[in-house]
């Protein structure tokens, strides 16, 4: 009761938290006369005459949408857009706390993916990038893939690749810990919404080759009848040995347990079947899949999940502000694998020394962001989809000082 | 080319005008704990319960969006979404300075009227008003006609309503000048687009009976064939006595020039064959239907423009700022005709004293929004709009105090 309280307060005494303010003087009436009537004509007539100059003249490329439709928002469910508000305010402030860009939420009183993309993509012209907030799976996945194919700007879905690339962070480095490879382990996810199924994606881009997903119904193969389209997928590109059963069946001999799902529904059995010295990253959020004293105790060599409480906390604000703060420094037109991975590469090394309590900084260490950045802009720059030549050190340096300025 | 190399480097400097900051801490782990996860769940799950609640914890109770279709951006016409954004950050930033509002822009990239409502409606959850801008007549008409009807929160279309205002009030203390009554004037506006319309209805509501139209090919009347719906509409409720023929055919004799249109259009000879004491408001920007001294020379009492450099500018930045403080106050469902008149009379009061070169205060009068802040209040809570009962005195001592905390 006393953090319901302390929550509901500290939201009511300012209602809300975020307040848009001038970063011009506007004191004067000169200040005036420049920034609105007659001089504000000159930067319009500017970018009428050269489109590209909207990022020189406004605050576009500072500017993120925090988009959302409310429909699957922390774990309350489909609460509507303005219940979600206070979530994507939340979103926007760690936007601008770490690493210093401009997030605005834009909440739409709409569950029909068509006229999310459409309204999305109406108002894209005054963002510098999109960021896909609590949307329910599959619909999140079309109106994602819509919008990216639409849109020359970055669009990401925070839910689906800010999880996987933080995910992707501590395996790599927890599979340091335990002396394995990407390629020989065998991993089994469990939770195949948005979160699940990117994560499986985004760790097969590293290598994985044997990766097994679970949903509440137990293993994901293609004789089910159950699938939606995007499981059918999964079904597809998963499971190459074509395991059937439950997640316990799924658990025997494997390395790797990656849950984003419900719960409680991992047990201490299921991680004593595990193969040699397993890892279990149980994230489901606020109750993890299995608490971590009790994976460790069945055997668990490296345990993660999402929680400040526990050592290895998978936080998907090591992921989102870097990356986005790189990708806008150099006008990416989208937010690709390559620069995904290079983030997920970044945060790892900045887990020093790593231990098996230790494969991920922790998500106030101020050195994540600037060293995202960096990697994500020069990834952009080098896989061809950044529109502005910036030398990635610079990047990095930028950002170290834009949030150095922020105290 | 001075103000020209000025404005392009004022905008260039920071990259746009506006900024989103966090109006809450968020320095410590406890910080983030009550803004983000885990304690944003509970002003969510409160919100879900009871709807009404959004407006005590989000931002939404202070936030104005800024839309546009960038069809009729200043004097520069039809300039689209992107080159329109630098004007609507800049009434970002005016409704910030002047009213502590924070307003963000949304450049709504269609010229379809259903698709600017629909986006509109969709988005408005976040928004405690929507404030329309530069969007061409008459498709304002029906976008704001539609939106009024279908929100319940305040729209309000500056270009027709805020114009409508002010030049109201420096029509109030202008007939005071001359000593005549609203009831007993002929008054001739020139311009028929969004402010034309909507400031001759404004001011047929203050009780001017005889009032003439004129758009470009002359007086406004039913037997013309050119006209679209409405102007149509404007032909049958002014004019009583059904002239026919230019602006000059109109003026003679006419008390009061009303001119929202183009630059010299109004001559010296005109002028002369208005009534005795003839009023002028030539505010064609930046170059008025007749220079004021032109007008004075030609024998009219009381001239205003729409230009610093001249005494008596009417400038909207006196209304929408003081308008939305007092509705967003008491939660307004909308600003309506009384909260409008009550704004232009609030207005009224501080240009004193009242002569021929100071019919309405300075722009930079910080007395104006707490005056029009509380008036509007007042008159929405009298008309029945208010949702929120609060003292009307009390909403103008809290916008002396927002804009004076601001500095």
């Amino acid at each position: 009761m006393a953090l319901r309280d302390d929550a509901l307060e500290f939201h009511r005494k300012s209602r809300g938290k975020i307040a848009i303010i001038s970063k011009v003087p506007c004191s004067t009436r000169k200040d005036l006369s420049l920034a609105y009537t007659p001089g504000v004509a000159e930067p319009c007539r500017e970018i009428e005459r050269d489109p590209g100059l909207v990022y020189d003249y406004t605050s576009k490329g500072n500017l993120v949408a925090v988009v959302t439709d409310g429909t699957a928002v922390l774990g309350l469910g489909d609460i509507g857009p303005a219940a979600s508000m206070p979530v994507m305010e939340g979103k926007a402030i760690l936007f601008k706390k770490f690493a210093d860009v401009d997030a605005f939420p834009i909440c739409i009183d709409s569950k029909d993916p068509s006229e999310i993309v459409e309204v999305t993509k109406r108002i894209s012209v005054v963002f510098g990038g999109i960021n896909l907030e609590d949307i329910s799976a599959p619909r999140c996945f079309e109106i994602e893939d819509r919008l990216k194919r639409e849109l020359d700007i970055p669009v990401f879905h925070d839910d689906q690749h800010g999880t996987a690339v933080v995910t992707g962070a501590a395996l790599i480095n927890g599979l340091k810990v335990v002396g394995k490879s990407f390629e020989e382990v065998r991993v089994v996810a469990s939770g195949a919404g948005a979160a699940g199924v990117a994560v499986s994606k985004f760790l097969m881009s590293f290598g994985i080759e044997d990766l097994i997903l679970c949903d509440s119904r137990g293993i994901v193969h293609p004789e089910r009848s159950d699938l939606n389209a995007s499981k059918m997928e999964m079904a597809k590109i998963t499971n190459p040995e074509g395991k059937t059963g439950s997640l316990a069946d799924g658990l025997k001999g494997a390395d790797v347990f990656i849950g984003v799902s419900a719960p409680g529904i991992v047990t201490e059995e299921m991680v004593r079947s595990m193969a040699e010295d397993p890892i279990v990253f149980a994230m489901a959020n606020p109750v993890p899949e299995i608490m971590p004293d009790l994976a460790r105790k069945a055997g668990a060599r490296v345990v993660a999940t999402g929680r400040s409480d526990f050592p290895n906390q998978v936080n998907n604000v090591l992921g989102f502000p870097g990356i986005f703060r790189g990708a806008l420094d150099v006008r990416a037109r989208e937010i690709n694998e390559e620069m995904k991975m290079a983030a997920a590469r970044a945060i790892a090394t900045l887990a020093e020394p790593i231990s098996e309590d230790n494969i991920i900084p922790s998500p106030l260490n101020r050195r994540v962001v600037p060293k995202v950045a960096e990697a994500v802009a020069r990834a952009a720059l080098e896989s061809g989809v950044a529109r502005l030549e910036v030398d990635p050190a610079e990047v990095g340096r930028r950002a170290a000082e834009r949030i150095g300025l922020l105290g």
